[in-house]
């Protein structure tokens, strides 16, 4: 794929980022940035908190795969979409697709939440299960691919869905500016890379001082190691996190440049600080997040990563998750 | 409170609302209008949500809270402001009074949700508790306004508090013009009447052929008994209701005759629809609604008000429920 760099030496520039903003106008929705003044003073800073989970389809995915999909040419379109997914990247090239008039293939891990694959099926398209465990969902896509001519769009490896994302950089950038604040920190949730790599970019114009950061679940921290060593290392084997959509095995072949390129540097955070999290985004944002969508508000209540007292802003990048075990999670952090 | 009339009739005047509307921006939150297109689907009709458990506080009680504290003289400012309240209004007025150097006073139900009451004190008001069955909220509060020279401000019987909650209808004709969409029906939550009054009458210029609903639970319609009979009715005795926020006796003295002057009409919804919408809001729109704030939803749920098809708006008005009790809901709602 280093075709797919551009001058910049990146896989994206300014001007796609532009264009994807264009594409994504009256169709995505242009969540808020939500604050708590209580929450701010528990914390001792204030936090701006980009809401993520309002965006169609409950999480930032969407703005990424309807960049890539609306760029297909008609051929394109009447051959179809494929996509292999934990869940969010899934509903959010089901929902582009259907809205786009594209018919689509999702390949699914068979233990995804209930309420991710039900959310993908409603958007009209075709599921096929695998298993996590003993087959390879890059193998089954890319064999799907072939055999029907439908075009795959990878979940973070591809640069029009990292101009997607980065979509809320540009944002973030206006949403700040009204609250009155540029934040020394910007916190994102990361898997693969491609909403912090695509925001990190973003930023890196508008905001040059602010420190950008990525928090993933201990157990997968492949991103903060291999930020760390200067090189793509893979997550330790065995781990195992609640962050069902932070599960990457190692950072992409595009994001990471990006990430290591522009000096982000990685956090991570527990499964305890996890479920916190979704208890304080319930209590004071009146936000659903799903553990994975809650990892960088999770590293910040473990503390600040910026100059103490300065404003931070995080993004809480999606919220589907099963009614059942976020009831677990309220009822444990209401327990201490 | 004759006296608080206007030349219109009315207790307020579109100038009033436009006055309120100045005095929150950059203050109160101008909360998103939400949409579902998988709930669309649904409910068979567009449905635009408006999100106030995004506001300030987590309920839309903010507005009208600080729209009347706003304009106390600086004597007024000094001696304080009383409120008596279930929690929503308590924690309105707390938060306006904190952000305006106001001391607040709160007589609050001992059995309030603990949310609202954490959220009250940590605003910094005090709290005087009292006991729902054998005392009176109202006397004890114009007990402490006598002793102490704090003004009372009423949760919906006072104009300026009326005039706060009604810039939400400014707002969303604002907002569903931006989504194409002028809707065949507004529903509204309704205790006292002071959101359902207030919005209804922004909305009567701009939106003349929209009809108007209040939605309150079984046991407590004492608003929609009064709109049917044409004159205030107490509830019926004995009723009870998760809908904590909606347990007014009966429907304002300021308020009813905005309702019933603009031919709003009452609907009713049982325990049943409300956990089931407090569920539908938890998956399709990632919005923590209460109980009482999730009424017009509810409503909605058991079928449209309006024309077969025809796009519909509902105010989802607060999100302060106590954590263990919405995880029981979303466990109920699973489980069906």
């Amino acid at each position: 794929m280093r075709s797919s760099r551009r001058s910049n030496g990146y896989a994206v520039t300014r001007a796609d980022i532009e264009a994807a903003s264009a594409r994504l106008a009256g169709v995505a929705v242009r969540t808020p940035l939500l604050e708590s003044p209580l929450l701010n003073q528990q914390l001792g800073f204030r936090l701006l908190v980009k809401a993520e989970p309002l965006q169609l389809t409950g999480s930032f995915k969407f703005r990424g795969a309807y960049n890539a999909i609306a760029q297909f040419d008609s051929a394109a379109r009447k051959a179809g979409v494929i996509a292999y997914s934990s869940g969010n990247h899934a509903q959010g090239v089901a929902a582009a697709a259907s809205l786009l008039g594209v018919p689509a293939t999702i390949v699914m891990p068979a233990d995804a939440p209930r309420i991710k694959i039900d959310g993908t099926r409603a958007w009209g398209a075709k599921i096929v299960p695998y298993d996590r465990a003993s087959e390879d969902r890059e193998a089954i896509g890319l064999g799907i691919a072939r055999d029907t001519g439908a075009r795959l769009v990878r979940p973070y490896d591809e640069p029009q869905v990292i101009a997607g994302q980065a979509t809320i950089g540009l944002e973030i950038v206006g949403q700040a500016g009204d609250h009155g604040v540029r934040p020394a920190a910007v916190v994102i949730p990361c898997g693969g890379g491609g909403l912090a790599s695509g925001i990190a970019f973003a930023l890196s114009d508008a905001w040059p001082d602010t420190h950008v950061f990525t928090a993933e679940p201990e157990g997968f921290d492949d991103t903060a190691r291999s930020l760390a060593a200067g090189r793509r290392l893979e997550a330790l084997p065995g781990g195992s996190s609640i962050c069902d959509a932070l599960l990457a095995p190692m950072p992409g072949e595009l994001t990471f440049p990006i990430l290591k390129g522009l000096g982000v540097r990685g956090l991570t955070v527990s499964e305890h600080s996890v479920r916190r999290a979704m208890g304080e985004a319930f209590r004071h944002l009146k936000l659903v997040v799903e553990p994975g969508g809650a990892a960088a508000l999770a590293a910040l209540l473990d503390g600040t990563p910026g100059p103490e007292g300065a404003p931070v802003l995080c993004i809480c990048s999606g919220g589907n998750v099963d009614p059942v075990l976020y009831a677990d999670i309220l009822r444990d952090s209401e327990a201490q």
